[in-house]
């Protein structure tokens, strides 16, 4: 089997930023690449009636701390953002038009984004500050500006969501290997155990 | 430091269970014991607002797959209950009830229910259910019948559980090495981790 690892997540989640910083390296190890598919889990959430994190009473707490630990654990650089969770519908919109010519140029992109906002604190909810984080990777922030506007491109976000909530992905991260869902950066190490045993 | 290990669990958690074979085991490798401490976790979630796990939309069906993978992955059996979950109020008060004399004895009737519930699929929400359990590990069932409706032990309940919510104790199992609190059966590795550095 050489299917793609699918990645699901949300660019305003932190286990799907740490989980991303390991999923290549994971992937590659077992000869396969990452599809990366990031979406809008908030939508998702909603159909299971769930709230953020951040905002339920005793667990709020408890996972910034569970995410700092994790990020000492993995020395993974992140500092909870002044603003979290925030809207990501501008960053997916980038991600999805600069995938459509270039996958590589797009992941980049990606891991730009996600370290801008866990490392820097910029807020990636703003288009402008989209498009500034493009630019700095090398990519034209007129087409950007343009193309994340564009009825297409609006539309291939609503389709990844669409197919995510008909696929039983709820999370961030969400990942799926060869049929098999994992939810959580805490899954990881199964995800690693999967790709090499086939299963179990 | 020798601090006991505290394991905070809910009699019919899946991850509580799977943990409960792995704690002592992870414990004594650095020279710890582990304080087992049961407790109500349905009062502590409402205080959360959850609800349990397989009455969540998507998330339900998605975590009895996770528990089933989790047993195959460290080799523990489970088959998930006809009756799931259940009221523990029974199996608890049983606990503290012998834990007040002899504390070995009382782990090894956690062990015995929790199988009895997660392999044997025997309803440990039913009292008389439980004295049997505790009678088969040879504890006196005239003693528990009696024990376990008298005030203290209900009071003995009552207060670990506030004692639960107090500490910020939300979910099950829940473990706390030296002050640092971990949430999941996933967080064994880390605990484990913990345990041997001293922390990071």
């Amino acid at each position: 089997m050489t299917a793609p690892v699918e990645f699901f997540f949300d660019f305003a989640s932190p286990y799907g930023y740490l989980a991303s910083e390991r999923i290549e390296s994971i992937a590659s190890r077992h000869g396969r690449s990452v599809l990366w598919r990031p979406f809008l889990v908030g939508a998702v959430m909603k159909v299971s009636e769930r709230k953020p994190l951040v905002s339920i009473p005793l667990i709020g707490d408890y996972a910034v701390h569970d995410i700092e630990r994790f990020s000492r654990y993995w020395n993974i650089p992140l500092a909870i953002p002044s603003h979290w969770p925030i809207a990501t519908v501008a960053a997916c919109r980038a991600f999805y038009l600069v995938a459509r010519t270039d996958q590589a140029a797009a992941i980049q992109l990606a891991q730009a984004l996600y370290r801008a906002y866990f490392r820097d604190d910029r807020d990636v909810s703003v288009p402008e500050t989209v498009v500034a984080i493009a630019a700095e990777a090398g990519l034209d922030p007129a087409h950007l500006v343009e193309g994340i506007q564009s009825e297409d491109i609006k539309q291939a976000v609503r389709a990844v969501n669409d197919e995510a909530l008909k696929r039983g992905v709820f999370g961030s991260p969400f990942i799926i290997v060869d049929s098999e869902a994992f939810w959580g950066a805490d899954r990881l190490e199964q995800v690693d155990q999967w790709l090499s045993r086939g299963g179990w």
